[in-house]
C-alpha cells in the first residue's frame, strides 16, 4: 500500500511493527546474566528471528557492551527495572544462588511479561522459595540440560539447545498458560521440553550431572602430577567436567546438597565393590562389575 | 638398466627387491592379533609404505580374511611359525594375559627378526616373565598410549599413533640395538617414544588409564536407570571408558592389580574428602576441592 510514498504514514508504521512482532514471536526478551547459557539463548533468538529486541542485563557494563558487539544481545541494560518493564519474556540466567531474589525483583518490575523463567540447574530451592509469589505471577522454573565446561558468552552457540532437553518444573500454583508458553519458548529454540516436579528434577540432576562433576574433580585431583602427554584421551574425557567454573559449581552443589550426597554415597559403595573385587583378584567379580558398567554405558549410545 | 628388456633377469629382480625393501623399510611385518591396535598398526604400515608384507596371525580365520579384504593386512596366517619365520618385525597385539607365552613362541620361531615387541598396557608381568629369554633375543616391551572404547579392526585408524606416546620398556638385559630399532619402528608410525622401566610404567598406567576405567564403570553402574535423554554430554564423557571390552579389561586389571588398587584407594580418599565437605555444606571446602580438580584438569588442555 502507499506504493511510491516517500515515507510510511504513522498508521502503516504501527501495522508494520505488529506484523514484524508476530513474525518475531516476541517483541522484547530480557536476559538476566549473559554467560554461556544466556548468551546462547540470545544468539538463538536472534539467528532464528524469534525476538526483535534481546536486552541483556548484568553487573559488568563492559562485558555487556562486548556481548552487544558480539551480536549476542541487541542492547545492554544496567537497570533491571527499565530492562524488564516492557519485556514479553524474561529469562534469569545468573548463578543458581542468585536466581530466587532476582526472580522476585523481575516479578515486581515486569508488568507485561507473559513468561518469567530461569535456567538454574537446581530447582526445588528456587521453586519452593518462590511459593509465596502472587498466583498470577507468570513464573515457572526451567532447566536446559545443556552446557559445557566452558563459561562466558564467548562460547555462546546458537544451536546449544538444539535437540536438548529442557526441564520445566511447574507447581500446582503455576498458571497452566505460563507452563505452556514457557514450553513453546524453549521449543522455538530447538529444545525438547519435559515437565517434572522440582524435587524429582533435582534427584535426577544429582545423579546425571552433579555426581559426575564431583567424580571428575576427585579423579583429576587424586592422581600424581605426570607430564601432560602421559594423559590420554580416556583420562581427558573422564575428567573433562572438572574444568568447569568453581564459582558456578559451589552454589549448585550447596543447593542440591542432600541429593548429591546421596548419589555420592551410592557411588562410594560402587567404588568399594571394586576395591573388594580387586583385592580378591577375582576375575569373575571384575568381569561382572565391568559388564554392569558397559551395559549401562552402551545403553546411552555415543 | 636393461631398458626395453621384456623381463627382468634374476639378478635385476633381486636388486629391485632390495631397493623396494629399503624404500619399504621392512620387508615383512607380522602382527599377532588384529584388533583395534593391531589393525591400526597394519593400516599405518601400509598407508605409509613402510612394509611390503603385513601378515596377520589370529585364531579366527574368517576375521583374518575380512582384515585382508579391509586392507588392514596383506595376508592371513593360521600358523604362527610360518608367519613369523621370515619376518623382520613381529608385534604381539593379543590380550595382555596371552602376550608372555606368545612372545616365547615368537622368539623360538622368528629366526630373522630384528624386533619382537608387544602392545600390552601392563608391562612388568610380561617383561619380568620373559627375563629368562636368551640374551640375544630381540624382544623389548612396548605400550602405545592409544586406543578407544571400541574394539575390532573395523575401527582401525592409520593415524591412531600419530602424535601419541609409545612407552618402550627395556631391561638391563635388552640389546640396545633392539630398543633403538623398536623406537624407530614406532616413530615411523608417527608416535613419540618414551623409554621407561616396566614397573614405573605400570604405576603411571594405573593412575592415568586403569583407574579412570574403573571410575567410569563404577559411575555408569551407580546411577539409576533414567530415560536415555536425561544423560547429557557431561555424563557421557565421564563414563565413556566404561564401554570398553570386558574381555580386554579383566586381564589388564588383574595384571596391574596392586598398582590399580593403590590408585583406587587414593581416589576413594578423595571421594571421602568430598563427602565430608558436602555433609558440612562448607562452601570454602567445596571451592577448594573444585579448584584443585580444575587446576589439574586445566593443566592438561582439551
Amino acid at each position: 500500500m502507499h506504493a511510491g510514498s516517500g515515507r510510511l504514514p504513522t498508521l502503516a508504521l504501527h501495522r508494520w511493527r505488529k506484523i514484524v512482532t508476530v513474525a518475531n514471536r516476541w517483541d522484547r526478551v530480557a536476559l538476566i546474566g549473559i554467560g554461556l547459557l544466556g548468551g546462547s539463548i540470545g544468539l538463538a533468538l536472534r539467528r532464528r528471528g524469534l525476538a526483535r529486541q534481546v536486552v541483556g542485563v548484568g553487573r559488568d557494563g563492559q562485558r555487556l557492551a562486548q556481548a552487544v558487539q558480539a551480536g549476542v544481545i541487541t542492547e545492554a541494560a544496567a537497570d533491571l527495572t527499565a530492562a524488564v518493564a516492557h519485556a514479553d519474556v524474561v529469562v534469569v540466567a545468573t548463578p543458581v544462588d542468585r536466581i530466587e531474589p532476582m526472580v522476585r525483583q523481575v516479578v515486581a518490575a515486569a508488568d507485561s511479561a507473559q513468561i518469567i523463567t530461569d535456567v538454574g540447574s537446581v530447582k526445588a530451592p528456587i521453586v519452593d522459595g518462590l511459593a509465596d509469589l502472587p498466583d498470577e505471577a507468570p513464573f515457572v522454573g526451567s532447566h536446559p540440560l545443556a552446557g559445557s565446561e566452558r563459561s562466558g558468552f564467548e562460547y555462546a552457540d546458537a544451536d546449544l539447545l538444539e535437540g536438548r532437553v529442557v526441564f520445566v518444573t511447574p507447581t500446582d500454583a503455576t498458571p497452566p498458560r505460563v507452563t505452556e508458553q514457557a514450553g513453546r519458548f524453549w521449543e522455538a529454540l530447538g529444545a525438547r521440553v519435559e515437565r517434572m516436579a522440582a524435587r524429582e528434577h533435582d534427584r535426577v540432576m544429582a545423579a546425571v550431572s552433579h555426581l559426575p562433576h564431583v567424580v571428575a574433580a576427585a579423579l583429576a585431583a587424586s592422581v600424581p602430577t605426570f607430564p601432560q602427554h602421559y594423559f590420554g584421551s580416556g583420562f581427558r574425557d573422564t575428567t573433562r567436567l572438572a574444568a568447569g567454573s568453581v564459582e558456578m559449581w559451589v552454589p549448585i552443589l550447596l543447593q542440591n546438597q542432600s541429593a548429591v550426597l546421596e548419589s555420592l554415597r551410592h557411588f562410594r559403595d560402587s567404588i568399594e565393590d571394586w576395591e573388594r573385587a580387586l583385592a580378591a583378584a577375582d576375575p569373575r567379580q571384575l568381569a561382572d562389575l565391568l559388564a554392569k558398567g558397559k551395559q549401562r554405558r552402551d545403553a546411552l549410545g555415543s
